[in-house]
């Protein structure tokens, strides 16, 4: 870890007439100095007497500023030591043409690893029954598996494929294979639509374990369902991220009809 | 809070011989009764002793089970009586025809109240110019509210505004007006894209006070750049939303190039 301390905040300043409360503008400083690389991961932050000085605020005020960004992910501490520039959270763009993990992460330059925890053959619960148009007695693949970024566990996902569609693909090892890339090469299956749920959850014990973070650590919980080019649902999954290592960018156009109504 | 406990699980069963832990099996027979409404909000939850006896499973497994659930936000413990059925998330869709939050809910037929915490105009940070492409002393509406469904505070949100675009923006009570509705009609301006980006994070002081969470709660947080038909950035916000009521679905077409990669 650096041990650069910038000292300056070319053009940056705390402005009293403000109604933003002074705790906010710093927070917008200091997120400018990292967005401008100005200060990069690792750098060490000057300590909050500094900021008090500079700024001509209380401790209180750093300290909330600071705490905030800490509990984003952007800053992080490290006891007895002081604050730091925190690892950017990797970015994974939600677009027409990406659609997996490994092709959005892979794209990015960063060092992807796979663990296939489990690959087994199971009668299909009510509820991925109903996602994948499934019958009663018909079979899914179940593929469990934990995704690193530069060796950290990043993301836990679960995998439904119904049986019928992919034979002998419990033979397959998805430890150096993208499973959407499988599809299309082994199976010559397109996805052509995804639907996607998305909501911030509290890890429990599996998730705790498998990501090593605390109990009640916020993570980004995804069900997704992808569908081939007739329609038809051939994967389902359920994917845990930690909220501090991951960020989705997506943009969508808006229809026409909003502009008369 | 009704206190139906319903005894029956009709076609669930735990199966022995599945490779799948006994907890998440439970959690999946659970999941399928609020899925299908047979267990319905408010609605208590067998004891762990009937679980264990219905399924012939240790109490261990029922409670890995059942925290889960609660981690999820799916059910809800009261100290001393027991496990319910917990109000659902509310689902915002974010698909081509629908854009803000008031959009999304009233759609969905809550009750949905504002309360405006500040609007005023103040000179542009710099990364709120970097969004809005704005030049340095060019100022922004800076409006900041929360908003609560069934009068739960669920969603605190900034928006920033080119003062240029929209005169007399500070004189308009957003107490009983959408943001996006008055642009349309008192502007004239229509959104016709957005890039938004999302993220887990954990409540810091700010929030856990408008939000009523501890701190560390899981929330969702999002950044949104919203442009014109022009494809000039016309509004950027930024969203907190309680992770355990709120769910975001949304879709999309995987362009063709795939096909044949």
């Amino acid at each position: 870890m650096s041990q650069q301390t910038p000292q300056s905040f070319p053009g940056a300043g705390i402005d009293k007439s403000s109604p933003l409360p002074y705790h906010f503008q710093l927070r917008e400083i200091i997120r400018a100095e990292i967005a401008s690389s100005r200060w990069q991961v690792g750098d060490q932050l000057p300590s909050e007497r500094e900021f008090c000085e500079t700024f001509n605020i209380s401790r209180t005020t750093v300290r909330e500023a600071l705490d905030a960004l800490v509990s984003e992910g952007l800053l992080t501490r490290e006891k007895g030591l002081g604050t730091f520039v925190a690892a950017p959270k990797y970015m994974e763009r939600w677009s027409g043409s990406v659609v997996g993990f490994s092709d959005s992460v892979s794209e990015q330059g960063y060092l992807m690893e796979t663990e296939v925890l489990e690959l087994s053959i199971l009668p299909a619960s009510h509820l991925v029954r109903q996602e994948l148009y499934l019958q009663r007695d018909e079979k899914v693949f179940f593929l469990k598996r934990r995704r690193f970024i530069h060796k950290i566990p990043i993301l836990l996902v679960i995998s439904y494929l119904p049986q019928k569609h992919f034979p002998a693909l419990d033979e397959i090892d998805f430890t150096n294979r993208s499973l959407y890339e499988t599809l299309r090469q082994t199976y010559g299956l397109r996805i052509a639509r995804v639907k996607r749920r998305i909501e911030a959850i509290a890890a429990g014990d599996d998730e705790t374990n498998l990501l090593q973070v605390d109990p009640g650590f916020p993570l980004m919980y995804i069900e997704n369902t992808a569908f081939n080019s007739s329609d038809i649902p051939i994967e389902h999954f359920q994917a845990w991220r930690r909220g501090d290592r991951a960020r989705f960018e997506f943009e969508y156009r808006v229809s026409d009809e909003l502009a008369h109504d």
